[in-house]
């Protein structure tokens, strides 16, 4: 009995969660929705996956284009176990009523508002709270890229304070439109950024301010991170631990990764799909402990993947089908999680 | 009978040639070599790559780097039937005198000078012409991609006068110390660039003027082509030419690609290892014949891989083992040419 | 008796307009209209240029942000003897029965189209043509390029065809928002591009084919061009007749003057406002002729500024106070043309 | 009688503190050095300064170029009562003997090591402690950006602990062939980074850590910044204390600077030569007081120019002509520091 799963929004997340949702042994991809024909259209197609028109009024450019459609979404939803909204920014919001017409529990993503949802989700730190929740989403990549590395050192040595600045990709590499082309833009220049509150909707109680920062670059996001812990450790002790976390990634100092174009790099050459980094990206060489209970460290989160095997836990989280050390395992079997090893 | 290849040089040409290599049927990797251990290295022994040191002094690097080698350049020179040295610009011509010493015919990239070399090839456009050949250049990206479209024209109306302005990506995309940030250059300043000269090693009696410029991208090199044609044809005769080509990927019009960072996108949806784009990919609705004999057209050259091929039938074509035509299929099934198809 | 200019649009285009305008000994700036109150606006005011509301509804953001407005933009257009409209692609359209109301003659810039106005113009090239006409467009800054050039050559030795690729920068330096970031982009990716039609409101029988690109860089547009000339010249003698003419400016070649950022650098340093470089700046090593007839050069236009000395040139065109020489000469000297001169 | 003053090193930073030192009334240039002819050293003598050749050999260089010299290096070092050293990164240790050699004191700049000297200097931190020195170095442009914030904040609350991440442009616009194109790189990888200690030979007894980034863009470089004060305080207040400050500029919420694009394109417009801002320009909106003792801001540093009036400065400083106060008043007028003032 593989779970029934229906994916709104076939972009940059969309196609990866679609991927990495067939590559589950107890999930399936009933389909896919688009609102426009072009060559990721065609490659949903080419993939088996079944597609359906987002936007009814558009059914004719697909035939136009030749794009065969399996229908319209509110019969993907009505088909669906559980759907996954990938749709743009607060287009999840519009969808949450057609999901609720049709009684199909959703998943969103980071791009809609804390308060669309019964609970925001990552899966390293709050698993179990998304059982049963009819609307549930899965945080944005920078929230997940700090949520991740935040649980493992809440849960070893407690932390009292947290101070992050995330220097953010201005865009996606397919996104020729958007810029800047020559600048370091302070965004938002107000501080904290709401990327702090973002983590608290995973973290209640977390003291926690955050900068952000747009660059001319697209490949990751970069955060510096700075960490009060609770207990004393030192370097090599948070370093071990750190290597231990299924979605961390240490970069070993011998590798020659000095940022994103190598890390993207090595991705590749390991095969990976896309070139996917679903781990975070921590620089071993990065991380410092200071008077024993002041941790630095840098770490690279790849915008466009880290949130995918999030997606998949939460589908097990949302149905109950397997508690959270299970649905990790599981999903990270499925994917080959553990970059590097 | 499997023909043993060696190649010095594991960077971003010869991790791709080694990949082709052993996706042939006809070949094998006997090793590869490489100067320093890093990521690539560690890539090469986790892909059972037989890993050499290129640099006997630094035999030691690769120990504490816990890389384990089979042995120096010159046993893997030994034990190849042939070489394709994929080294830094230069230091194949340093590597001649060691592929003469163990008489091992070598094939060369396109950093290296015309005369170092017997031949200089293009699988489309001189196949026969490297039989035998000791010492063989497979010409640079922008030359074979150049090449393949002139070699196709040239067949089919003749060929008067090319004109190209060459706008090159300043540096790969791991490259991280090469520039521009955020400049136009003229480069070389002076007219014709080399590029032209480089094509009449594959075209001696062409008459073509190419204008270099460099600009602060990665992905691809982008060609703006003149072409006087010896024939008189239209737009969409010449379209269908170009599409009939195995090593050309004519970009259809409804794709919505609409420059290098989505046409690797596609790449990489398409499940491209790497995203390497082998093929020129031409912009369909750029081709355009004015007059009846004057085309123009856009096309984006892969750097990082449409010389991959290339060397896979030069391998073929130097030992004779195929012709032309057979040699070209060969490599185009087991690589998976043809995107979009 | 000064001519009384008003300028409509204070951006990149109205500020250095209205700086030029000022210096003219002929002219005087009656005020300036601006929509938002931003750095821009209060720098109208810190340099005495009267501020108008461009927008009405908008006069109260002007009165929060403590900047005091002159009127509103009505106002301005009733008390000019003629007016420039800077504002951005597609208002100028919108504000030319504004400019008919209360009969004031205006220039427009190259982001309206040719059939909007009586005369597009190009001080070199047609000067003569505006005389009297009730609504000019400055062509924009690519077609004023293009036009520089084509005019000397044309006179010098007739023009049989012109071909180029305009590489162009994705946006001005403080366009925060505008990429792309990593990519080349066939801009407009059918051919011809746009620019050659534009050319011919200048030269209407010239046959010109050009090519648009966008790539990820600021500071300038870089054009590529061949020309096929009708009488027979050589190298030396086509780069003496470029560096006569006053809005070329051939780098010499010891400069060391590589691309648009020490290009820029060396307008800054020679003291120019803004950096600005109003000339065509041609690399003097890459002028060649080929064959007697054919002509290739590199140029980059600064697309912030070229058209600035030509606005100034149209407004006494328009009104008839100077010829074609005079004006020229006025505006070269007022504004001190003639880079590393 | 005014200061004579000789500048080795006409490049970035040594013509813009040409310029400044001309420009105060107690000071004259003797003469700038180079090295090789290109257009900074023909606008070295355009501007009627006296140019040496910095290495005899090259002399000829000139003379080929048409340029006049006024002789050796050697003999400006004689004939100058004070040096500012302003080689590339590493010369000025190499020149060091020279100046010993003619007992002429010298000021080098922050790419030369702190034990090269016998001070390090910033004009607001520790002007006095320069006076009489043989050889000085004026701290780096992100080291002279922290000290003057971090001089401001320790004088009125005390400073208990500084964090900043540092945003730094791959290089200056002018400099063609430095990257990244695309990417992120932490820079240096380890932690803290160099920046800290250097801060220290300012700050002796600050408890700093730094975190240096390295991006793709030209223009400033961008701090983060976390404060912990000594005394309690709130936003408004040390927005006030920071905009009483000669040397920040306080981006006021209303003017929509955006980020560096803007910030120096107001510059620019502000007739700043060369667009420079010696000021650090601190985003007015981003100042956050938070629990009392906490701040936090952005700051942007004009890498190219912060540190001239600190050279200037530090001339005075050494030769004991004037105390802190006068000096940078003297400094501050005769440049036109106070940006949108
Ligand atoms: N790209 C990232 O870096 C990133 C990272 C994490 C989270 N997110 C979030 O994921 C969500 C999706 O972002 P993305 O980057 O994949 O966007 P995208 O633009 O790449 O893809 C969105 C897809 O949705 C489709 N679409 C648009 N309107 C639709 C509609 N009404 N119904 C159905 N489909 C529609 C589009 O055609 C497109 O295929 C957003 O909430 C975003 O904030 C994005
Ligand atoms: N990258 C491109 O865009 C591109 C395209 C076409 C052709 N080429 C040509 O291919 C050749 C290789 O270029 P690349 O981009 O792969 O370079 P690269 O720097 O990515 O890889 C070169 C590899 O050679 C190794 N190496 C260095 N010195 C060596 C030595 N003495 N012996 C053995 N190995 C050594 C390096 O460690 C590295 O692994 C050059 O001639 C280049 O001009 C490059
Ligand atoms: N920037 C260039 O590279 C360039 C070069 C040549 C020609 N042009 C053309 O010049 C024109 C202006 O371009 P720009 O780059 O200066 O634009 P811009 O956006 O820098 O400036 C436009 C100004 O007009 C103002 N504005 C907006 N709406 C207005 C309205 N309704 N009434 C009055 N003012 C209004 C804006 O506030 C802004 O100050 C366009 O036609 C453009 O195509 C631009
Ligand atoms: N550019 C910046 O962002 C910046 C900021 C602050 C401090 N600095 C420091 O200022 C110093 C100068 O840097 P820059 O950016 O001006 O460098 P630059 O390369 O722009 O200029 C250096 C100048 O020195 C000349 N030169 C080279 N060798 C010389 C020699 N042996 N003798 C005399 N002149 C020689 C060069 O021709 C050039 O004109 C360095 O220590 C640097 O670290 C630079």
């Amino acid at each position: 009995m593989t779970i029934e799963v229906g994916i709104n929004g076939y972009g940059t997340i969309g196609k990866r969660v679609a991927d990495a949702v067939r590559a589950q042994p107890d999930m399936e991809v009933v389909g896919v929705a688009k609102t426009r024909p072009n060559f990721e259209a065609e490659q949903a197609v080419a993939n088996d996956f079944p597609l359906y028109a987002a936007v009814p009024e558009r059914v004719g450019q697909f035939d136009e284009a030749g794009i065969e459609l399996a229908g319209e979404v509110e019969e993907l939803v009505q088909d669906s176990e559980i759907v996954v909204d990938t749709t743009p920014s607060g287009i999840g919001a519009e969808n949450k009523a057609m999901y609720q017409e049709y009684d199909t529990p959703a998943l969103y993503q980071g791009g809609e508002d804390a308060d669309l949802v019964d609970v925001s989700f990552n899966a390293r730190s709050n698993f179990a709270e998304a059982e049963g929740a009819g609307h549930t989403r899965v945080v944005s990549c920078n929230t997940t890229g700090l949520s991740r590395l935040i649980a493992a050192l809440e849960d070893e040595y407690g932390v009292e304070k947290v101070r992050a600045t995330l220097v953010r990709r201005g865009g996606d590499p397919a996104q020729s439109s958007r810029g800047p082309i020559n600048d370091t833009l302070p965004d938002p220049v107000t501080i904290p950024s709401h990327h702090g509150p973002d983590v608290n909707t995973i973290f209640p109680d977390l003291d926690i301010d955050t900068l952000g920062m747009k660059v001319p670059a697209t490949l990751t996001h970069t955060h510096s991170v700075n960490v009060e812990l609770t207990d004393e450790t030192d370097t090599e002790t948070v370093r071990e631990l750190l290597e231990g976390e299924s979605r961390l990634f240490v970069i070993p100092d011998h590798m020659g990764i000095d940022g994103s174009g190598k890390l993207k790099e090595f991705a590749l050459d390991s095969g990976r799909p896309r070139g996917d980094v679903w781990e975070n990206a921590i620089w071993g060489e990065s991380i410092t402990v200071e008077g024993g209970d002041e941790l630095y460290l840098f770490q690279a989160i790849h915008q466009e993947s880290d949130v995918v095997p999030e997606n998949v836990d939460a589908i097990r989280a949302v149905l109950g089908t397997a508690d959270r050390r299970e649905s990790i395992e599981r999903t990270n079997e499925a994917l080959g999680m553990g970059l590097g090893r």
